[in-house]
């Protein structure tokens, strides 16, 4: 499965804007700039304004990280299972799994509220630029610099929520190339209608994880409310029966999460020899911790396993990727379009300022080196590996940060930010004493290696304890497991939080001066630096290429196209499709066993099933983790299939988009009220989502 | 489970002798110089030295990391379950999975040549320190004092070997201290008779791995043959019928693997901050790598299942012992000892030239932590994690090294080593291709995270291509899959090896430069110095503390000694044994769900077994990883059980020995003969082991 992604995770690794010499198919188009030209001279299609404003508000994306779509104007919203999965596993207990045995709800009375899930709908586009560019002057320190512009985008944002009350946030493209001001229409009323077994949602599993052929049910299906009621939406999806046909133009729109294409080669370099290394380290040991824990019982292995699972997903995700850059051809095609396009600004006098750049963004890269494990242990919070340490160091940052005006305080903070970030810190997720101790203590022990045991902070953290003493003093020192405590201590301000005694606002005060200090080192010693020099590199990209281009991806809204194709892998013939026939098949040749095990349902059902039903299918569209569970559309809007994956091919997009065989992997449209009918008797369902309208 | 050891994996750490102030129980000792005052002041047990030599016989070394014993007159040997599991694995195929299924031989001819297991009875220790000392003149250099070391004892042992016939090495004690010949009885045609489901003797899994009340049958059966017949065995162990007995004195006599108790402060800083850490990041690599390969199907699941328990066993014994390193309490009483010890040092003109010693070994860490990562993948073969290039680095090191006289040779390639050497070359244990390119593409992939991609052997390890690409080309490109390409290849020497173009045997001439190199580096600067500086310590030692002690353990054979008896733990009384009764409980409690399912022959059988039988018990013996299936005996040398554990709180007794909750755990000896019985209908073998005899 494609990486989910997360807003604040990808905040520090920075991005920038694609070069032209595109592949056939790529980029992650941007809304207000789509590839019409494009579109009209390689596929003929030219459909008007109407067609994108359409599609744009069917889309949606799901803040926990992944994309979406209305396919009824009922609220009925379609994604995947493993962007459903972290709701699922909030809302299961020991007695009732929805994550093993799926969940339906034949009523409206049983569609489940989700714990804190919350959808963003992207209603409208402002063009800012200009507005933030002459905030930040150009005589500025780098740290003015960044301040100016934190400020400026703050107010802006601050503003629009205000004037429009739509959620609003200033979204910097092309490496502060161009900034945006996105309007999303926010739904925080979100219920649960319809999941699969994790079985058929992952069958495969770890191993066919990034394959393809694959036989993934990889679907989930949510409905926004609004004052109790089903929402009304005016802009969803019509359904393709027929679902996709080979060669055929498609569109992904969807939410991809990060990408670093456009990176220099210092910066790819760093990634290989530090970044990827340290980020395989961190999940191989998370990973080794959560089956560990996981093989204690039954129980056990329930509450890990939306962690466990995005973990492992990670490590696969990002060893692919770490390959990539393993890859000597990979690296010289990067070096060699660097070399030609430097030696372009050498030659063009108008560009004198830019030669530069390239430099300054490889020095940095020390500085990045020499911070970022004591930012991902400290800021990060990867040396405190519980969730209540996340809501104790909220507390007692939104008790410093609401004290001081909008446009001063840290961007998570920001009065844009203000909505989501309480959802969240008062979220009623399931939270278990044995799972928060076991990665507390893990996490103890590992910030012991990572940041130095005699460091000054690792001994004032663990208090003359070893760690496992020490997280078991944490744990049993706080309150902050009760809802109302963490209601009492907002409430209540700085005051509250200097009279508290709870063992972990008192380590997230302590490890405070510490994580803010890192934060601070790498905002302004190695993102401003590198802002402005992507920035210099962006205009001289514009001179020298053109602007019918597109940034990095950036967890925001993009249009991606291209075509359903097969592929040829090792000489063989990979087809376009696979159908339920081949799930049978791949289960019995691997004798039913786990990962390629069929829940019993499935085995009953087989006979009602049509198993020359398309079932999973690849396509050349241009995606990235976020991507996770965007609609794939044919040119008539309608959805043809639901983005899961990609391939093991695919791996290498988050440095430059190929085409020969990597590919997008989807659920084929066709599959989904056939299974829904066949397997799971929710006709109803199925036919809400072939009609557009509940019954 | 306990760590199994390796002889050559140990061989660069280090060791040393091991201070008075011993706890009660306290001691690994040599069976030349047993603890006789000590047993006789403390327990009354005056046992004449027969019963040392009777039960120095009776023991068995595992030549690939574990213990055993003579049980019967007809070469009957007990171990664990997990020492025979690597013999276990080598005999099964996917047919036949003698780990999952267990085995059981009922007739002589049933039993089953093991492929490549050689046994190891001490005959005889003859101290030769003198020897040794006289041949290192105090003039020498670090890297002459070396080579004049190794070259004496390699004579010694050679003329040994060639005069005696017994296996003959020279093992250096109390570091540098002391230097004895040991003579072994060598058995290499290696029988197996007897083993259970791998899930009754791992009941509980990683889950209970060191824990303790624990239910596991951790038990196999060898039968050792000569000229083709059971050997006639003078020396074995008679069987205590009746078991352990609480508050009763008890030995352990097996081969404790590795200990670090008399490690300066420095050095255990060194393991704390470093040496572990890397450890720990080199496991989890492992363990996730190999369960992504398991996980691919049920036959990859039995291909990878030894090395993946023998992986996550050590993740878990080892961050047990990381936890020690990090618990400040244990360091405050190692930093105390060494205080008080340092003072007396420095109180007393004599030992003088000692004062510096603790500086040395401080200073030298330097040397260690800058090229420990470089050892460990290139001399340790981490960086081509296949079994083939372990066989072809032997292939081009012999070709080399037998050129020279034995004295001038890397130590594994003496004389006294050879037999042993050319039965594990030669070893007919099945490879699989996807197993070896599994294992060996993500270990050049680490490499390149280690030892940096621009590293110029890395460079050329990779040959310009990715790190997938270049595995699979050197899979594709070796024939010594074929025992009889490897014969050829020996037999032609150095001349075979220059014409050879099998790519294992071209990568591994093309790193072989830097790996000696580094092992050279390691041995003169870390090593050499270490030797003298601990040599100093260990003659103040004896001046200060008299000579009554024991030297760390070095996988050769020392006595234990201690009381059944059970312990308490937050509070709560933990018994000193459990029964069969106590094993369905538990496997109903966690409702028989892996680990905690039960075979299907013993649910079957249950109503034969007398379910009071004492199942495992503890006592307080100080052991380590390698005494894995060391025979617990009674004052009258009767077997009363079978070790095969530590409880999680003997992890530290790497670095310290405690008796308050630590404690050694083994199966107790009436649940042998009854659970064969009952459970695998295997009464005559059951006959044997009581009787001493083959009916």
């Amino acid at each position: 499965m494609f990486r989910k992604t997360s807003i604040f995770v990808t905040a520090l690794i920075g991005f920038a804007m694609i070069p032209l010499g595109l592949f056939a198919d790529e980029g992650m188009w941007l809304f207000n700039n789509p590839p019409k030209k494009l579109l009209k001279e390689r596929y003929g299609f030219d459909a008007p304004a109407s067609w994108y404003d359409h599609v744009q508000r069917a889309s949606v994306r799901f803040n926990s990280g992944g994309s979406g779509s209305f396919v009824s104007a009922d609220g009925l919203v379609m994604t995947n299972h493993h962007v459903g999965l972290g709701a699922l596993q909030k809302l299961s207990t020991k007695e009732k799994d929805f994550v093993k045995d799926g969940f339906f709800a034949k009523t409206l009375d049983e569609e489940f509220k989700a714990v804190d899930e919350e959808l963003n709908v992207l209603h409208e586009i402002v063009d800012v630029t200009d507005q933030v560019k002459s905030a930040v002057k150009g005589d500025l320190s780098a740290t003015e610099s960044a301040e100016a512009r934190r400020a400026v985008m703050a107010k802006i944002a601050a503003e629009s929520e205000k004037q429009t009350g739509l959620r609003s946030n200033v979204i910097e493209l092309y490496q502060g190339g161009q900034y945006h001001l996105y309007r999303f229409k926010r739904y925080t009323d979100v219920r649960l209608v319809f999941a699969p077994e994790q079985q058929i949602a992952f069958f495969g599993g770890d191993a066919d994880n990034f394959a393809y052929p694959r036989y993934d049910l990889d679907m989930c299906f949510f409905r926004v409310y609004e004052d109790g009621k089903p929402a009304k939406i005016e802009h969803y999806l019509k359904w393709s029966k027929s679902g996709p046909k080979d060669g055929e133009l498609v569109f992904v729109s969807g939410h991809p999460g990060h990408t670093d294409r456009l990176n220099t080669v210092a910066e790819l370099e760093y990634l290989r020899d530090f970044g990827y290394p340290f980020i395989m380290q961190r999940l191989n040991r998370l990973e080794v911790m959560l089956i560990v824990y996981s093989g204690q019982g039954q129980e056990q292995e329930r509450r890990a396993k939306d962690m466990l699972f995005g973990v492992a997903n990670s490590r696969k995700a990002r060893l692919g990727g770490l390959e990539g850059l393993q890859d000597p051809a990979m690296m010289a095609r990067k070096r060699a379009q660097e070399k030609t396009f430097r030696a372009a600004v050498a030659n063009d006098p108008s560009l004198k300022d830019v030669a530069g750049a390239w430099d300054t963004i490889a020095k940095v890269q020390t500085v990045r080196k020499n911070n970022i494990k004591r930012y991902q242990m400290l800021e990060g919070g990867s040396a405190f590996n519980t969730t209540l340490f996340g809501i104790a160091r909220t507390l007692v940052r939104a008790a410093e940060e609401y004290a001081k005006p909008n446009e001063k305080r840290l961007d998570e903070f920001g009065d844009a930010e203000k909505k989501s970030l309480e959802l969240r810190l008062f979220s009623r997720r399931p939270l278990y004493e044995d799972f928060e101790l076991h990665k507390l203590t893990d996490s103890l022990g590992w910030m012991c290696e990572i940041l130095g045991y005699n460091d000054k902070l690792v001994q004032r953290v663990l208090a003359g304890k070893a760690p496992r003493e020490r997280a078991a003093e944490l744990m049993a020192g706080t309150k902050l497991w009760d809802v109302a405590e963490r209601k009492k201590l907002y409430d209540g301000g700085a005051e509250a939080i200097n009279a508290s005694q709870d063992s972990l606002i008192l380590l997230a005060k302590l490890v405070d001066k510490d994580a803010r200090a890192v934060r601070k080192i790498l905002e302004t010693q190695l993102e401003e630096p590198k802002k402005q020099a992507y920035d210099k590199i962006a205009r001289a990209k514009f001179a020298v290429e053109g602007t019918n281009t597109y940034p990095d991806a950036t967890f925001t809204l993009r249009l991606a196209f291209g075509t359903v194709k097969g592929y040829t892998e090792s000489g063989k013939q990979v087809p376009f499709e696979t159908t339920f026939a081949g799930l049978y098949d791949k289960a019995k040749d691997k004798n039913h066993k786990p990962p390629f095990d069929l829940p019993h349902r499935w085995i009953e059902r087989k006979s009602k099933l049509n198993l020359n039903t398309s079932f999973n299918f690849v396509a050349t569209p241009d995606i990235i983790g976020g991507n996770s569970g965007s609609p794939v559309i044919n040119k008539d809007a309608e959805v043809v299939g639901l983005i899961f994956d990609g391939n093991i091919q695919s791996l290498v997009w988050d440095f430059a988009y190929t085409d020969d065989e990597a590919r997008a992997v989807s659920v084929s449209s066709p599959s989904i009220p056939e299974s829904l009918r066949a397997v799971y008797d929710a006709g109803g369902l199925a036919d809400e989502i072939v009609s557009g309208r509940r019954k």
